[in-house]
């Protein structure tokens, strides 16, 4: 059974763009957002109370990317603030979907948007396996 | 007008996994994939005669990805060789569709996936302009 | 001529190591050091209230590195926190020269230690330009 | 006992660069050289045979850095080629010393240059271990 899970309010990380981050046209690289919506996702479980090197060594699992979709709309520039927004949409036995937006920080421009689909699995094999419950029960 | 273009054979394009794209579960980092389907669409261009630095400096066009939909397969290890397909399925004035697929060289084990929309935008203010005649009459 | 810059105490920046930035050995990529370093020094400069890309626009001025020294002493995992210090310690007309550290928070393991070269560049054709007087008094 | 070792004729392995590797600045951004020379020494081992990931798998070793000094003299362009050498330079039980260089293909302009240490370490718990005598015989 897959539950929709209704957050209230999303939560937000904020990220300044370096030279790292950008590409030779003027803007972050399209694949930086991948990274953007991972620390994000990392800092909403922290702030749940989850260390993912905790859940790996106490519960053997990992949480990996089965599917992305994303829309880039803007482009920001390097020396500039975004945030990233990370909310739970749905929750299943193994697999968690997320809905992430990132936008310019100055004047909330819409940058670029993403649903990612994440299963938990085994760290040493990489077969899906439940989530946790005492996680599970934080989400819902 | 959308064209819808059928090339026969995908272009391929092989890379070897480094450290580089590799992260702490031991596989290839999930951004890195776009990295590679990067490559071998500048790969493919390259096959058929366009450089990208090129057709900005004579154009002043340069292509900015719009959107990705991926999905994750399987994973691929450190040292292990991977190839890289790169076939345009659709065509329009300022806009190409690729479709791309990551395989594991020596078992051809699908890795991931992707769709992949590209705008040709003018490399100043990033607004969509047409893409040059002498690239669009090469892909039809 | 160059000056000796005698700062007091040294700036500090954290940094949380997420997936992105390890590699298959389970620890962070040795070239991710020099990204970490590079934060550190941008922070440390707008922490002087100096902005990089304000510097670009009104100075026509970048800085690049023209050398590093960098000495790897310890292993940091995914999750853990590190800081990165930033210490000003020459300074001549076009160059700076900075000390910097990478430590683990909880224990204060050094896990590298870099002596990294600045020069400031014209923007356009990369060519050493003075370092603007504003940023320069502020340092001295 | 450390052997100087007089290679003839460095290898040499070619390097595209991609938006990936570039930066805001227009250029391959600094941290991106050392992806580059840890490249050239991956292939250069498989040039002699070796597979990092059998010698971890069959030794239980793999090869950590543990200094580099590096100077940058020229950069480089989004789509330009280079070529990256290697050139062992010193052997001792645990350590190899390299010295690379990476220049642009088509002027032989050097980028930049860099004396790297490695340490041939347990995979486990990276402490130093010799370096493995099939490896060794192969670099006398």
């Amino acid at each position: 059974m897959s539950l929709n899970v209704g957050q209230e309010a999303p939560f937000y990380w904020p990220i300044r763009v370096y030279y790292e981050d950008t590409d030779a046209g003027g803007v972050v690289y399209y694949a930086n957002y991948l990274k953007f919506f991972e620390r994000a996702r990392t800092e909403w479980l922290r702030s749940l109370g989850f260390e993912q090197d905790v859940l790996r060594d106490e519960h053997g699992v990992i949480f990996v990317v089965s599917s992305v979709q994303i829309e880039y709309k803007h482009v920001i520039k390097f020396n500039e603030e975004l945030r990233v927004s990370c909310r739970l949409t749905e929750l299943s036995a193994a697999t968690m979907n997320f809905h992430q937006v990132a936008e310019r920080t100055f004047d909330g421009a819409v940058l670029s948007e993403a649903t990612i689909r994440i299963v938990c699995v085994n760290a040493q094999n990489f077969k899906p396996k439940p989530i946790p419950n005492v996680l599970r029960s934080c989400c819902l």
